[in-house]
């Protein structure tokens, strides 16, 4: 079992980004190169979100695409510049090996096809971004880190937040004690599922409901913006098992992580309701996000209360532009991303607790 | 032991004050009588945020002090127009009995005292107003409410939230379906506490700390806007002992509640920072307040964020007034108040398991 020093991750939760591990480019050795990403999935998310974000990119582009569906991708690769011959399914898939044009694989799949595709990326020579939740369980979590360190290949999670310019300020105004001394922190993230179909909603599919998909921002926000790893759980589940949208993963769960320092982290996941809400409590102030972790318009205020409304310097950067950046600065520079496989198998295992807890109806020791 | 019939719960914590019970006054019977009040405790509550009120009270005025404090006492009776006949010490305050001018005893003191003050005022044939927490365990409680059965007398526990426009505002919206099915309720009730040789940081006086003072709040708001009764509950007390403050009285309290809708009611209390938000969500959108239960200056949003600003129609009613003037309609009227001593019990049944839970760190059914 993978061992997760302490020191380490509270260096990746927090630390790294508050140093500006994001911040002004170091690209000396190749100034010319960009790297070449190959997008596996062309759902919502692959197709929707990320293959328009390369446009943003200095470090990297769009130079291949695996999808199951053939007249799809050739219709994406036309209108991408994506040569046909860079067109990949999920049969042929190991043959990207022999593609000297790709350098990094992209997992935008259902969670289910994570582990396999991305140790599949890892055998055929290739760097990783796997999207968030890692993977089913944190099993899979392990076997995906050993196989990219085997294929000495850098592996990172979609973590997008740590690239969010909203997100790293605040991170940074709470750790020059802007707001004094933490004393509580607290996040609600959920939205109301439309689409009872959805694969999310298929247990064997998305290993979970609302805590896998959504609640997994509360949680990695409680860990980056204390910069601290909780010890112990308490989870509650409800449920409405006749709401056709929940016959096979949860709805609502609320949870409340203990930290070392005595802060408590109070978080809520739901997929009945719309919220996306950021909260930091110190003695002396408090900084707030809403919404915290949207894909653009996040908000933050830094005081007593709403008074004073904060806008990053950066305010315009484009975190998936910056996220596909990193990997590709690392993978150059031979660093390891700031949010490595590790954070992701730390996320799985907290999840995992949250379940047993909200299961066992008892406290969990981490 | 007392039974509290969950049927009158929900009537006492949402249907009755959704009914307009604080609505336009029914005052046939006595159109000219005032009824008078002896403030017992001239501390800050009771001198500083009690007594002004009475000049906006209908059916309420100002007759009579007890006070340990002569001087002070003889003070502000010249102030407020109070004879000196009508002062009395802790000594001499069993003879309130002899005089006709009181017919209401309103307990500001430290909790400790709540239970001896309230059951002396009922020997001596007044109704009483009790402030909350309404005493320092659920014995002292039962003791209570059978002395003033016993004496036929009414007894009310000072929940002015009941009373206040804004609550009564978010109650309606919420029962009328304004957000949809309610889903989820939080609140944070805090403040950082300045002053560390307050009675109330004294164990012996208070009872407890943060959660018997002000969790009280979000533990109360949590009832009257579900309008369900807790069936089980999860609480976790951080507190730092080496804060001179917190050397007897708990700091923080991050307490889970589960109703029998499914509704999760997330609440925290701490006396370590200053916090006063109330939230529901629905399936449909939410209902805010920041503060929410402040003495004035509430605000109210409904709708999917901080949009739509609520002002109730009642906006400038005075809530402390009102609580005066609906104990005095009570006795004129043969009726029970809204939020009688049963009410109170059942809040200190629940502060009780909230301190079990965290002692024990394990869920508690109710």
């Amino acid at each position: 079992m993978i061992d997760l020093n302490r020191r380490n991750v509270v260096l990746a939760a927090g630390g790294a980004l508050a140093a500006g591990a994001v911040g002004a480019p170091v690209w000396a050795q190749n100034p010319g190169r960009k790297l070449g990403y190959a997008i596996v999935g062309l759902g919502g998310y692959g197709l929707g979100v990320i293959i328009p974000q390369f446009k943003d990119c200095q470090h990297s582009r769009l130079v291949a695409l695996v999808s199951g569906d053939a007249a799809k991708a050739k219709r994406v690769a036309a209108e991408y510049g994506v040569p046909e011959k860079n067109i990949y399914n999920y049969q042929n898939y190991d043959s990207i090996r022999d593609n000297p044009d790709i350098d990094i694989v992209y997992v935008c799949l259902p969670v289910s096809m994570h582990a396999e595709y991305t140790i599949r990326a890892a055998k055929a020579g290739k760097h990783v971004l796997c999207e968030k939740p890692m993977a089913m369980n944190s099993a899979e979590c392990e076997a995906m880190i050993a196989a990219c360190k085997q294929a000495g290949k850098k592996l990172m999670i979609g973590y997008r937040c740590h690239f969010e310019p909203f997100n790293l300020e605040a991170i940074r105004r709470a750790r020059a004690g802007e707001i004094g001394k933490l004393r509580y922190f607290r996040s609600e993230h959920g939205f109301n599922f439309s689409n009872p179909n959805a694969w999310r909603l298929k247990k064997a599919m998305s290993g979970g409901g609302s805590m896998m998909d959504i609640g997994i921002y509360a949680l990695q926000a409680a860990r980056y913006m204390t910069g601290e790893e909780p010890v112990a759980l308490y989870a509650k589940e409800t449920t409405d098992r006749s709401d056709p949208r929940f016959r096979e993963v949860e709805d609502m769960i609320d949870f409340q992580l203990e930290f070392p320092s005595g802060v408590i982290g109070s978080c809520m996941s739901m997929y009945s309701a719309n919220q996306n809400h950021i909260l930091l409590m110190g003695d002396k102030g408090r900084i707030e996000m809403e919404p915290g972790t949207a894909y653009k318009g996040n908000r933050l205020w830094v005081g007593k209360g709403r008074e004073t409304e904060i806008t990053p310097k950066d305010v315009g950067a484009n975190q998936f532009a910056r996220q596909l950046d990193h990997l590709s600065e690392c993978v150059l520079q031979n660093r390891e991303p700031i949010v490595p496989g590790e954070e992701g198998l730390r996320d799985i295992r907290i999840i995992e607790a949250v379940y047993r807890s909200a299961r066992e109806k008892r406290r969990i020791t981490l």
